[in-house]
Order: structure tokens, then C-alpha cells, then sequence
């Protein structure tokens, strides 16, 4: 019996994004849902895409048009690996389109599997570079507000998105979060399409005002002070005509002690922030409650929880 | 020989405002400057102003068309006052138009004077609402970024100014500014013409981005990021030909270890932050002599220094 071939394999959390008034700057990353990706050391170089499975075969297998490829061959080339390569198989633990940071999970399980496995220890700048570089071929540009809370966990503040300045973000004990995706889809490129191309100075303070009573409201814990902070001026009043439901949604969570409501990404995945978890559990029933008809998928998970990280390939997440 | 007629004091003091990305957001007292209201009891009811000083005779003293004698009024109203009054004594700390609260610390100055003379024991939401009646007379609109750090002290976000919303912020140990005021005026009205009307949405969330991570670096105390977040990408790139040798004393501020260097409110004082009250003094003296012939006036304070307080009428602040 020969050794077996060394591999690795990461997990990558779902994350939730843009969170009230921090639209292309706050993401925190939740609990219990994710991507796998294993990677098995090959003496060829490059990165080959085995299989990939959950997308309900949506995503390309070329690893150039594949955001957890770009994300390795980006690592390989920054490493200077040029005489081995790795041979990749990924698995997709949430839906595309989410707006729960689907091709950030992949982009980034990819490169922490591919360091594990070539043994690379490449420093977190580093791995956050290559999986933006993934994530720009699902967006079309940088944007680390997924991909840097996938990576370190907890829940970040994107000052600077080239070159990337991420801030990690104080958060108060307790606080979670019900995440409910209603089964419709939402293109990132359309509802990117929604928002306008200029807003007036008064509307951008006021933005900007809300933002920064949020990271006041995370630090100090004032629950009461995060609830008028969450209010988002300039995407959500454009975008939620196309989640149907949101409407319905955020008012089940409101009325149900949620601290606020609000797309995760550009939906339809729906945020509700909540003081506990218990909270979360009975706010995600009545947001579900609230679809009617419409099927949905739940979640109920810590704010900020654990970023990416090497798993047993047998291990439940 | 009579009893004296009561009087009451009040020190309000100057206040930095905007703060790098905090445009009509930011706000925090400073110490050694200031206004001081003199409100002496008297039967008639109303308002009486005797005097203002400081000022250059530039002030009106009709008190329905004075900043001081409009938050007053406004206060006597409120509550309830219909058969006294207060005469109003006003000695002007600091120049109009110098972009460091003026007409705030007026405002403030007299509402705490008056609460004082007519045991009033207003609330704090009250003084605040009254000085801002006061200080709409001189902008034209209700901005509570000088008047809320000039009555509370301190540094704080107004996450809303109707209704005011007032968020204090930490402050790091020993975080001090150089305020350098070159002898030419700006107009606050002009110096609104200069800003745009709309901006694009990537300019707003860069600047919403700064603005978080600047809350954040004060709660944390990280001078790094606090650096890299006093940047103003609103209002800083049209008003800054409006205060000549700005550009100067920027260079000259960061060359001698500033954090930052902004325009304080709309100019044309100038403020650097600093890490020490030492740096401030090294930062202000090399400002100060970037500016060559023209004259200036210099002050050294901590950030977030004490807010609005009766005062001994011989005391010297």
C-alpha cells in the first residue's frame, strides 16, 4: 500500500455583507454554513478542478474561470510554486446567488487548503490577496467585505478595499443574527445595476453619520444606539423590489425584538441582528412565517463567528 | 446696602468640527478658548442683550437676530418663563468665522447661563435643542457637530441632527491637536457654495468607510489606522483653496508627526492631531511658521476636553 496522496481541506464560512448602513464595508461571517474545498498535492503544476459539487453544475470547472482556481493559481504564482500544482474539489455548502458571500467562501477555502497542503505558510495578507483576486472574477471587482470576514472571522470594517485595510470590529457579547434566503435568486450584476450613480452630500453624511454610530454602537454595546444605526440610504431603498418578501420579512423581525433588518450582500438573503440567539431562533420562525408560500432557507448563528480554517475531511463543517 | 441681583456665568468653550472624513458628523471640545455668557435676572420678561464684547462690534444685539439671545429666548420659552427675564452680558473668546464653533459656544454659553440664573434645571436634550435654535440663526439649518461636544464636552458623532442623536466616542489617553487659525476669514456660507451637490456612491462609501474606521481607531486607540482614516473626500477637496496656506501647514503638520491635518469646520482654522500635548506644541509651532508672513493665532489642547459649565464670573475661563 503506497503513502496516500498528501491533501488538505478548508472550510470556509458563509458571510453575511453590507449590514445596514455599511454597504461595500462591513461583513461578519456566521455560523454553520459554509465551503469545502480539498486540495491534493499533483507533480504537474497549476491547478486542475476535479469535481465540483452542491452548484447543481452552475459553476465552470476551468480553474481560469473558476473563482476557487483563480484564487490558488494566483497562490501558486505569488509562492513562486511553478513545478507542482494541486488538484482541487469543492464543495459548495450554500446557494450562488445567496448574498451570503458563496464565491468568497470558495475563493477562500481554496487558498487556505492550498497552503496547507504545499505547506506554504503564507501570512494573511498574503491569502486575502489571492482570494480577492478569485472573488473580482465573480464581481468583476475587488471587493473584500465577503472575503475578509470568510478569511479572519469575526465581524470587519473595509476601510480600504486597494490595497486592502481591513478593520476588525468589537462585538457585543451575545449578539446574533437569523439569516432567512427566500428561493428566488438575485444577480449581484442587477442588483448592483439598481443603485444610483450619484446621491446628494446630504444623503452620504447621513450614511456615513449611521456607519460610524454603528461601529460606536458594536464597541460600547449599546443595543438601543445599533437599532437607529441600522438604516441603510443608499442600496436597500433600491434593491428591495427585488427580494419579494423583504417588505413582509422585516416587519415579522421587527416585531419580534430583531435590532434591525437588512439584505445580506444584494439579497435575497434577509439579516435580522438580535440580542441573543434564543432572539434570533424566534425572529428567523416568524420571518420564515412571513414568506407564506414562498419556500426559504434559515439560519440562526453568532455575529462574527470563526473565520476559514484546515478541517478533517471527515469533520461535520 | 442691597442683595446683589442673582447672576450666573457660563463658560462654553471653541470646538473643532468635521474631523477628516466626519463632515458635518464629528465633533469634540477643546480647552483654552471660549465664550462666556453673563445672564443676570431681571423682571421684565424676554431677552435683553447689554453687551457683547470680543466681537469688533460685528454682532447684533437685538436679541431675536443674535445667536445668544435666540437659544436663550428659546429656552425662556421652553420653559415656561413668561414674567422674568435675563439680560445678557456676551464676551466673545474667539473669532467669528474661525471654523471653531463661535456662534455654538455662544449659544451654549447663554442657555447655561440662563438655566443657571433661573435655577431652571433643565435637561441636557434641552439646552441641546434650545443652542441649537440658536446656532440655526447663524448657519440657517440645525447642525449639532460644534454645539453638542461644546455643551457635553468630550467628542461625539451626531448620528441625527433633527432629532438630535448624539453619540459620545472614546478618545485615546493623551490624544491632542494643534489648531492653527491663519488671519483671513471664510465664509460658512461660502464655503457651503464650494461643496457639491451629489457625489458618486463609490466617493460616499470610501468616506462612510473612513469614518467607521476612524470611530474604530478612537475606541481602540490604534494611531495607525486613525492615520489612515483622516481623510475627507467630500468637503476637504473644495474648500481647501479657500484657507491659503492650508496646503503648507498640512505638509508642515505631518512633517512634524501629525496623525492628520484637516480643516476644522469650514476653515479657516486648521487642525492636526497629535499623540501628545508635546506634539501638538512641536506641530503647531511648525504650522504656525509654514504660514511665513501671513499672522495667525495657535492652540494646543487635548481632544475632547470639558464641555459647557457656570464659572465664577472672576475666574479666568
Amino acid at each position: 500500500m503506497s503513502a496516500p496522496t498528501p491533501s488538505a481541506t478548508a472550510f470556509a464560512p458563509a458571510s453575511a455583507s453590507n449590514v445596514g448602513p455599511g454597504f461595500d464595508i462591513l461583513g461578519f461571517a456566521v455560523d454553520g454554513l459554509g465551503d469545502r474545498v480539498t486540495a491534493t498535492r499533483r507533480d504537474q503544476p497549476g491547478v486542475e478542478i476535479a469535481e465540483i459539487t452542491g452548484d447543481g453544475g452552475r459553476l465552470p470547472t476551468d480553474a481560469a474561470e473558476n473563482t476557487a482556481g483563480v484564487a490558488a493559481l494566483e497562490l501558486l504564482q505569488r509562492a513562486g510554486v511553478t513545478k507542482r500544482g494541486v488538484q482541487l474539489h469543492v464543495a459548495k455548502g450554500m446557494s450562488l446567488g445567496s448574498g451570503l458571500g458563496s464565491s468568497a467562501a470558495s475563493a477562500v477555502a481554496a487558498v487556505v487548503a492550498v497552503d496547507a497542503v504545499l505547506e506554504l505558510r503564507s501570512d494573511r495578507a498574503t491569502l486575502l490577496a489571492c482570494a480577492l483576486e478569485g472573488e473580482r472574477l465573480a464581481s468583476g471587482a475587488i471587493h473584500a467585505d465577503n472575503v475578509s470576514p470568510c478569511l479572519y472571522g469575526g465581524f470587519v470594517l473595509v476601510r480600504s478595499n486597494l490595497p486592502p485595510d481591513i478593520v476588525p470590529l468589537l462585538v457585543p457579547p451575545g449578539l446574533a443574527c437569523a439569516v432567512v434566503r427566500p428561493h428566488v435568486e438575485v444577480s449581484t450584476r442587477i442588483a448592483r445595476q439598481a443603485l444610483p450613480r450619484e446621491i446628494t452630500v446630504e444623503r452620504a453624511v447621513r450614511q456615513a453619520a449611521n456607519l460610524g454610530a454603528l461601529v460606536a454602537a458594536l464597541g460600547s454595546g449599546d443595543l438601543e444606539l445599533l437599532r437607529r444605526a441600522l438604516e441603510d440610504r443608499i442600496a436597500e431603498p433600491r434593491r428591495t423590489h427585488l427580494v419579494p418578501g423583504f417588505g413582509a420579512m422585516k416587519n415579522a423581525a421587527l416585531a419580534f425584538g430583531a435590532i434591525g433588518c437588512t439584505l445580506s450582500g444584494s439579497g435575497p438573503s434577509t439579516l435580522a441582528l438580535a440580542p441573543s440567539l434564543e432572539d434570533a431562533e424566534r425572529i428567523a420562525d416568524a420571518m420564515v412565517a412571513s414568506l407564506g408560500d414562498v419556500g426559504s432557507d434559515r439560519l440562526v448563528s453568532s455575529v462574527g463567528a470563526r473565520g476559514a480554517r484546515v478541517v478533517d475531511d471527515l469533520s461535520p463543517d
